[in-house]
């Protein structure tokens, strides 16, 4: 039996009914448009990037760069009547890695345009800052945006504080056969929460994301266009293209159920 | 013949170039998601919005909510590359009217979510405010954003400094047979640019838009919510629905090309 | 000896020099402008926001509405050269307690509008979520803002998600002797941490803010009003005034160190 | 004899009471804290901005650039009450210049972040577009912040659709004689407001601003640095600095009562 003792919550501001948590539990769910663009980076810089027992994968040096926008909410739903809630865009780079002995991919960096999301995303090991993130909408009419269809050219921008991160476009010329690769994988993460009393260590916890109903849909392929800015700081400059690869534009959802350490069997919610 | 003399420009900045024009010169073009609630308003408040050579329409207090997610662009198009500049959010009233004979449409109040369309507005005697404006979008797949079809349930909210001003719902029923009446009728608005010399008096000028590629997506329906917040400034607050209509979710683009004088023929650009 | 290995940081994201951290470790410093109102709420509901080992008050019921402006840095100070990093505005809630036996104060709710400074909250404790918050600067000359003199008008405002939170006032009488008891007591948070591996808990710990390099700048004092939105979720509403006294307008600096858990000594960073 | 005759206001949006006008009508009043650093342009660069009927300065190339927090109130004051509508940051250039045979100042850009302040600089011929502008404020206490005193280290940044503008530093080394000149002058604009029904063409109008009750608070001074962005559209860029000068940190207020047409005597409101 649950005793009540003072304030609880998921996540902070906890309060007598629980209710006031700034992040729901999860599940979670999302459904996104989603421009990504595959690119290469020095394996070397790549696999600096993964934690001890995450190795580069088959393919050394695979990176994508992916702009979302994304709708979201929990259960119950309390989040869709919200427009100002419940949406967000997002900017992350993906490295391919391996890890258990199957291929994963890792995210070094994230940015959102969202308290929340941010948040969620260090509960699951996501380093998510935040930032100001723009992507092309596909519209079914008129002269001032892309259809999803051959020639509709869509871009993606980041900005923090004022300075741009980085930008990516992509001009259609069919569809894709597969989603890209990294979109496909499971994510491993580090969650890691700063200690506060000395000489406490930091929470550290490698975890793979368990998802549920992932759904993809029209895949739309093409040529694509990936820069970073000059004045990055100098490890996410490290990660600027060598190459640039193919662009795809396609819609997206997902479940985020919860997490299971690198290494387990997921022992679910039950 | 025109001889450069000093910096110029469509707007300000003016400059040596002309290039650092905030606005750019029209044409104009839209590309937007709608969602808009028909409703009605006291017809005697409606009248007292209207501007003389502007008469009640055919069903006096016949009004809409309507918000919009848009993308613009201009000739040559320098926007599309930067999605930063080239989207904004609305949110704007309209209430039916007859000018010149015919229906019409008036808007006494809209917020966006962006200076350059808000200068955009002056210019053509839209009254557009700066606030902040969302609104569900039409997800393809799955839990998190509702389909354009049946049941599909769609938001918008509209706040200015940090306090509510409207929201709005539209739940899905099946395809409309036709676009809602207000949003296939001419705006007339008043273009009006305070004096700053004494004694001259404000430029003052009663026009109608002259649109072009008038385009409609699939157009939805269903019912619908409104409500108008309960501390608004009392012209507005006036406006608030005394009931409440159907609801309707599509796309629409137009080209935005100028103005002509209310009762003058429009003699075009040549 | 430590040996890096892998990606390491103070904080999300971890990078290969350590250095792409969001949050950066402490001392952290703060310099701010506080608009402060004392008031009372009912003490069954505030003794509802206490964690076992946090008792109320010797004047249940004592509470606090804090607005405050704040430059802050780090050490090395890398962000004092850029004022879109270094500066955020804050409102915060305070409530009366007991622990240790000696006065303290417990934050039930805080808004900031910058996402560094939230994640930081989180680290220590404080339950900030992401709001707008604005307040009125003394300002030396002209006739658009107060001086910090008697008769110098103060406000403050609090909203999230469009919606307004609370807003303040405080008109300055005269010089204040003290600082308002709430601003000098220590801080007692939960550090909390959502589990995300089932069936793993939630990291919890009750945790003192130790503070050092505490300076409070001249003290003014005056009549004050203090109103929460009527719209507001209910634990948050328990919280409205059932009366309202003094306002306090000051400058106010601390350096925030590290936390100690309650009731043991501070180990200190040695 | 005026009969009310439809909507009326002293800017849009037009309503029956004339109260839902955006803009209030002026006088005025501005109460702010200004970081000035004074610059060399090209003189030929400075002089292609210039209109007829201005000339260049007796310091040709004379520049300052100009960052500002301030606070606003019209009158009746209804603005002061909501700290969320009376205050903005404000970042501009100005160019020495002579008219009427006498110094005045011309400012061929400007950045606010706020839609009213930047509607009213077009109504006033400021050609003020929207941006992120952040400066350092004087503190009174603590680590975190400069004082305005010797060593006192202040910044200022502006941004716009997420990249840099312009960057400025001034570490004070000792209170200045006078102000800096061209903060001294009267301002010389273009007021540029668009046509919208062909063939007209648009309202452009020399005019000088009228204020009144100028009040400066202590001046400091001290090296100053500042740097324009790479990548700045032409004609901006073309007023980077060749040279850069003292900088200036001060509070300054001002009525700004209306224009008078360039070569004409002030006619007043009478």
């Amino acid at each position: 039996m649950h005793v009540a003792t003072g304030p609880h919550g998921y996540s902070l501001p906890l309060s007598p009914s629980g209710l006031s948590a700034m992040v729901t539990p999860p599940p979670w769910h999302f459904s996104g448009d989603v421009i990504m663009v595959e690119y290469r980076v020095d394996p070397a810089v790549a696999a600096a990037f993964l934690p001890p027992g995450v190795e580069p994968g088959a393919d050394p040096g695979a990176a994508a760069a992916v702009f979302a926008h994304w709708h979201w909410c929990s259960e119950p739903d309390r989040e869709s009547a919200d427009p100002a809630r419940n949406q967000f865009n997002e900017f992350m780079i993906l490295l391919g890695c391996t890890a258990e002995g199957r291929p994963m991919a890792r995210c070094p960096y994230a940015w959102v345009d969202g308290a929340v999301p941010m948040a969620r995303g260090w509960i699951q090991g996501m380093p998510k800052q935040f930032g100001t993130v723009h992507q092309t909408h596909p519209k079914a009419v008129g002269h001032a945006g892309p259809r999803l269809a051959e020639g509709g050219r869509f871009h993606g921008i980041a900005s923090q504080y004022g300075r741009r991160i980085a930008e990516a476009s992509v001009t259609l010329d069919g569809p894709a056969g597969d989603p890209p690769g990294l979109h496909t994988v499971p994510l491993v993460h580090t969650r890691h929460f700063p200690a506060w009393v000395p000489p406490e260590q930091p929470l550290s916890q490698l975890v793979v994301s368990v998802v549920a109903d992932v759904e993809f849909g029209e895949i739309w392929a093409g040529a694509a266009s990936l820069r970073f800015a000059d004045d990055l700081e100098d490890d996410l400059a490290a990660l600027a293209p060598t190459e640039v690869g193919r662009g795809f534009v396609f819609s997206y959802a997902e479940t985020l159920c919860h997490g299971r350490a690198l290494g387990s069997a997921d022992v679910g919610q039950g």
